[in-house]
């Protein structure tokens, strides 16, 4: 039997990945199911299973919402993905994403000490991806879209949301957003301006530039342009997707019809989510004590050195640097606040509130360098947790 | 935060739980997801998740077979159930029968050192189970189907086991099966007889009846009557679905057309899988030196005081008995000997091979009332892996 060892005559193979560390760390996987309570003697059986188990049932079957207090599943997130937006990877399929799946789950207990289950899926299909969804969604307490390539994933996350009545959330588009809005009210401080008042440009127009995009314009930003690989999204395209229209009915009021990089001239704030690289010459010909926020990984879109010449604020999503922009900031206190509160969905306002409360957490302390707290800040999590908790019980939105 | 209580009002209802321990057991859910290695730096962080997990995902994408050894699906167990047929309280639906699914997991980490995750469906249609399980597939290691009503579980085992490349099996067919086998191996040699020579009556037709004259037919018992609530199953009867149309291929030779009752005159086993009850002059029509196994739970339906009058061998499903037929001791371990082997079904002989060593657990120390090990006995897991994981490596069918 011997433990998680995966059995076999991988001994010949060993070698191959000895000098990677990330390798031993996934060896035999990152995760495990655990009961809370040991099974020692036949009484235990007799409590945890039949014929104790029979009378727990019987109570949730007569009173569903026992099921909150007497099963696991309220406090476990699903982290559904289907494989095809995968990190930088992009489409590697269900099984190469398991790894990045099972780091999620990691996050999810290590950060919010909520279990988290990888789902991965064998279609690409969008009904099918939601049926599979709804199908499975009695199991858990919410649902954590992850990796899943545009558009289909805007598709996929408002069906699911109008579907099912447990927080659902794709995080590539809103944690992102949530901690891109936490970052840029910092810096924004740092550099003595009004958000309102701060004229972006975002570069990308995927799963991650609409949900930013969303959020700045929410959080009140009015004047944004947003540019795909064809330059800024404006009226006269005839080659925008529906999410890319109501991007152009909610951006660019000036009409601006140029490059990514002509729009850069007089601009505040940057917001790289496209990979590729700017040029020096454009970062140049941003407004003075501009903000730069350059996502790519690895390689950021702005080398962060050039950046520092012209910018007051520079952000990336590289460890190694200050002003780190990581997903982990956000999803954690996210759902722990939106499962705590009993939370039907995940509103716009709950991420409005998870924005607010991670730029609190870094408050007076605040400094170029110093926008965004750590991804190991403890106290990120539980301070997203009851701020997303708090404006779910205001708005009502829980059982 | 607060660990894994579930918050809310639930002070004013606690009283109403407190006499009953099976409650306590379940106060919070009985199942926790962890992570294998702390994340404790930005190292850790670094190798968990991104950029690290990259590289894994990277290899994984390049060359599939990598995931058996850096992720953790291949030794994670879906228990899988619509919740239509649980215990025997019946069709409670998905969320009341999440606590049984939670159980089953529990004995999955206790007995075979697996992880299980309870996966209960909001949906009923054969289609949309099979397609469902079908598509979250890639993200387990083997499909425990739990507490489905028949004949539907007939169909959706038989077409998960046809599409999926992974141990698929239905636990209230083949693990009762499995047990009952092994119960009636030493059961025969308690009175001195061979298996092939007996003449069994089964009662009831569902999933577990089918699934324990399946396996008696395949042991070599020749003589078997099998009754639903109408009687015994012959082919005069216009009343047939196909799986009972098998069943009565396969078995009643003799074409007998009368009541359960009424077969149990000379037969030397009864097996009782149906519920209600029988009379004490059936029981004492049976030939000498029978074997009664009245396996409904909490209530056999052959009283054992009165079973001991007559029968030389007694077994039931209950904790409290000698001789329990519990499906702990043959699920652990075929799904642990079918993942170590890297099986990509679970066949016929590997069922049997897992009966014959949980009767050789008993081995020379059987007598009327020790036919089966304990539900606690730790070595049957290891012995029932041994021999379904030789099973399947001497029939070929792993990866």
């Amino acid at each position: 039997m011997g433990g998680n060892s995966p059995g076999g005559d991988d001994a010949a193979t060993t070698d191959r990945f000895a000098d990677d560390p990330a390798f031993a760390v996934h060896e035999g996987g990152k995760l495990s199911v655990t009961a809370t309570r040991p099974i020692e003697s036949i009484a235990d059986l007799a409590l945890t299973y039949t014929p104790g188990v029979a009378r727990v049932s019987s109570a949730i079957a007569a009173e569903p919402e026992l099921a909150r207090r007497f099963t696991w599943a309220p406090r476990v997130v699903a982290v559904v993905s289907d494989g095809t937006a995968v990190l930088g990877l992009g489409d590697i399929g269900p099984t190469a994403s398991l790894p990045v799946m099972e780091g999620k789950a990691c996050l999810f207990r290590e950060f919010a000490d909520l279990s988290a289950v990888p789902v991965v899926l064998s279609t690409t299909d969008v009904d099918a991806i939601v049926e599979t969804v709804a199908a499975i969604a009695p199991s858990f307490g919410g649902i954590n879209l992850e990796d899943i390539s545009a558009p289909r994933c805007f598709e996929i996350e408002a069906r699911l949301r109008d579907r099912l009545d447990i927080p659902v959330m794709h995080d590539d588009q809103h944690g992102t957003a949530i901690v891109v809005l936490a970052a840029l009210r910092n810096a924004a401080k740092v550099v003595g301006r009004e958000l309102g008042d701060l004229r972006v440009v975002v570069a990308g127009a995927g799963a991650a530039g609409v949900a930013c995009t969303k959020i700045l314009v929410e959080a009140g930003i009015g004047d944004i342009a947003v540019a795909d690989s064809k330059g800024v999204l404006h009226a006269g395209r005839d080659d925008l997707t529906p999410m890319k229209q109501w991007l152009v009915a909610n951006t660019n009021r000036a009409g601006y019809a140029g490059t990514m990089v002509g729009a850069l001239e007089g601009a505040d704030v940057y917001l790289g989510l496209s990979g590729g690289s700017v040029p020096e010459s454009a970062i140049a010909s941003m407004a003075p004590d501009c903000i730069v926020f350059s996502l790519a990984n690895p390689t950021p879109e702005v080398d962060p050195e050039m950046a520092a010449k012209y910018a007051a604020v520079v952000a990336t999503g590289r460890s190694d640097l200050p002003n780190q922009i990581n997903n982990v900031l956000a999803f954690p206190g996210v759902f722990r606040g939106a499962i705590d509160a009993g939370a039907t969905s995940i509103t716009e306002e709950m991420k409005l509130a998870a924005a607010t409360a991670i730029a609190d957490v870094v408050g007076d302390e605040v400094r170029a360098d110093y926008v965004v707290p750590s991804p190991l800040d403890r106290r990120v999590a539980e301070a997203v947790a009851a701020a997303v908790g708090a404006c779910a019980r205001e708005q009502g939105v829980t059982r």
